[in-house]
């Protein structure tokens, strides 16, 4: 059992730890962008070096006090927030902010958790590199946080997740010990993988301080296009078509729905859409984003793989970007879906993926069962070549999610049952939290959950690091 | 302490399972391939299924008898060897060596642990695909080994170590449970990465006994050029611009010393050498790799690439391949050198990595320091992209490795404390295994060991797992 946060704690903590580092609680530290989970009270703490927080880390582990890392607290699943049990200490990272050390030359810097995955990708752009993670959130969030959760975006399909883009960590395990891993390596094969243990964690297993980040080089040249297609199963293809042609010059291939265009319609008329003056909004899109080296232009290379698929009956219209203007607005309609999505109000969203030849059965099947319980309407869109959908679904126009509230709880199981059938995830990229634990007991291979209990209890006996986020404390 | 697997463990096991998985002990099982560790004898079970692993592992877990995961026995590090101690169940993954399903539309497969990696190949190849990882034996280790140690090769620069190349595993756990997580997944942020911890653990944390694998489509171009650069540095600046020219085509970028070339002539003088006409051999050669899309010719982008070398000062001669049998060649350069370097003999080899930032002031300093011990000739060739290098230390000629016993430790020393300064790794691709164990305690981090240590104990708390493999039993 653990114990609260108390005035007692603090003026412990207080002999050690200079003043500074204790920050009013404000709401932004009990509220999370989904409302589901509202914070209880406790003590914020904001160190400022790693040390620091391996004090704060043992003093709690001491004293069987909850430890809740913060990072820019924008995670959808609950994460950071713990609603009920002993008040915990809130350690957010937001001035461990620093970009340690860009290393151009070898493609890598050293970033501190409390960093803002913008002013991470501005570092490297400053040293002509290209950091890739991206994401709706990436003015707010922190790459600890990031890393943590795994997080994904965008650019997945070519350079991977949060753990793909990480080299080395430092982090402060749960008893307070300073793991310093933070290598600037390729390859290194002594011992257990403790960075990707880590990495997914949701600050379960500790805290991460700093990580060191792979770079790439920027792309030459640049080439965004639109393309109808026939269905998801003709969109991925396509995307083989793209691959392949382009060398895996392929950086975003995005699945949109023409429901994410009508909510745009909708909730923000603003947006230029694509496709408008044709007579009948196509059903499904793809943006496809290509990167390049030197040598044949991205027009010609997104032209012949259009022509391919239109030989190939799997596209049927294109818009090809002629300049970073129409690129820009052929991506401001991607990127303005989750915001229209929040303007109706889901009564339920969905964070899946399944095998990519599953795909398109799985959303003619899906769509199927939700529409037998109700005139419910849905925007599927995400990252195809990920095999990661955001299956959402709205009520009809006209009528609020409040409306559909006793649905809410057999959509989602209806969705996540038949994700779990098709082989797939219940929580693709946006990790457990607290929102998620239940699916992953109910979803979970045993023995890999049994396994996960013994490597929490063996690090963290006490339970004090986020307690009940991915594991049921 | 453990129990021997002696022959009332072998009727006992005996009686839940086939006779035919009873194998008689042959050398091959005792032997590894730099004759530093022979195994002592136990019992060798090839079970057929996941199911007969699990019985065989929960069997040695109740009796406490030591259970040795066997690939290929190709491993440099000792890991398959148990060279002392209670005599163990060697368990041998041979027979489990079928591709389970090859799905080319989703760019993956399912292979079980004891397929040959060639054969992994092989079967991308017959659907159209490439499965990248590649290294010396791979007509002989098994894709369950090359998980189990995390292996590298020459394609790692592009496509990342073994571990990047695994979606999903099935694995048998030290308490005998079976872990179903053969996902078809490319996100599944669902709880604790134990497909990370497991690769690379060398079997000490479970049985590897299938695994989803990543496929990529094939290069529709290929491309391959020699370069004589002025030294490492030069190389690393040339590898940034080949990276960017190319937008990510650079599948290898292999670092060559002509003391390779010197140890072909001497005992393989049927290997074409390239620059053979040249009045001298150049010092330091690079090998670079192109797989790209369609469009500009791979031929183009070497000469690019050459020209602005150049310029630059980095390059000051080139040999591009003109056709498939010159590309042929060159590799076969760079692939008889570690059999070269086998027929001279090393008084010591290392596998070591270091920031690629330091790579050139590495060598220099390495160089120096073994020639101060005494008249030693270097061959250091490696993957310079990784930051990875072969730095083996040889006798003179007319001199062979017996003669340079007493330096062996000091050699080894000197080159690994060297790397340790420079933040770098004393195992880049081979792993811990047994021969390295010393090595992990000296130069690991301390709180990283005692987390390794608790994740050991909480999932195989009899530590009947490949015992006194990376962790001391």
């Amino acid at each position: 059992m653990l114990n609260p946060a108390d005035d007692a704690f603090r003026a412990q903590l207080a002999r050690s730890l200079p003043e500074q580092l204790f920050r009013p609680l404000t709401a932004a530290y009990l509220e999370e962008p989904r409302g589901r989970y509202t914070g209880q009270g406790g003590l914020l703490l904001a160190p400022e070096t790693v040390e620091q927080v391996s004090r704060i880390v043992a003093a709690c582990a001491e004293a069987r006090v909850g430890v809740v890392p913060f990072g820019g607290g924008t995670g959808l699943v609950g994460g950071q927030i713990l609603p009920e049990g002993p008040a915990p200490v809130i350690l957010s990272l937001e001035r461990m902010n620093r970009i340690r050390a860009v290393h151009p030359e070898e493609n890598l810097m050293i970033a501190e958790a409390g960093a803002i995955l913008h002013d991470v990708q501005t570092a490297a752009a400053e040293a002509d590199r290209l950091f890739p993670l991206s994401l709706a959130s990436e003015g707010s969030c922190r790459i600890g946080g990031n890393l943590a959760t795994n997080a994904g975006g965008v650019n997945v399909l070519r350079y991977g997740n949060a753990r793909d883009l990480c080299l080395g960590l430092e982090a402060v395990l749960p008893d307070g010990r300073i793991w310093n891993g933070l290598k600037r390596l390729r390859k290194d094969n002594t011992g257990y993988d403790l960075r990707n243990l880590l990495i997914g964690a949701e600050g379960s297993l500790g805290v991460i301080t700093a990580a060191t980040l792979r770079l790439f080089p920027r792309p030459i040249q640049e080439g965004t296009a639109l393309f109808t297609v026939r269905d998801p199963g003709a969109a991925l293809e396509l995307l083989a078509l793209a691959l392949s042609l382009t060398g895996g010059g392929v950086s975003a291939f995005e699945l949109i729905h023409r429901e994410g265009l009508n909510f745009l319609t909708e909730t923000m008329p603003e947006v230029r859409q694509p496709f408008a003056e044709r007579p009948e909004r196509p059903e499904w899109m793809v943006l496809v984003d290509l990167g390049l080296g030197q040598g044949t232009p991205p027009a010609e290379l997104l032209e012949a793989i259009f022509e391919r698929g239109l030989e190939a009956g799997l596209v049927s219209d294109g818009l090809i970007a002629q300049n970073e203007s129409q690129r820009a607005a052929f991506w401001a309609v991607r990127e303005s879906i989750p915001l229209a999505n929040r303007r109706i109000g889901s009564i339920s969203s969905h964070d899946i993926s399944v095998p990519l030849d599953s795909i398109a059965d799985f959303i003619s099947e899906a769509t199927e069962a939700m529409q037998a319980l109700g005139p419910v309407r849905i925007n599927c869109f995400g990252h195809l070549g990920d095999g990661n959908l955001h299956f959402n679904v709205f009520p009809p126009r006209g009528q609020s999610r409040a409306d559909f509230e006793h649905l809410r709880g057999k959509v989602k199981r209806g969705v996540h049952d038949l994700a779990a059938a098709y082989g797939g995830s219940v929580s693709a990229e946006h990790g457990i939290g607290r929102l998620k634990v239940d699916d992953l007991e109910r979803y979970g291979d045993p023995a890999k959950l049994a396994a996960m209990r013994a490597i929490k209890a063996a690090l963290d006996p006490a339970g004090i690091m986020n307690p009940g986020a991915v594991l049921r404390g």
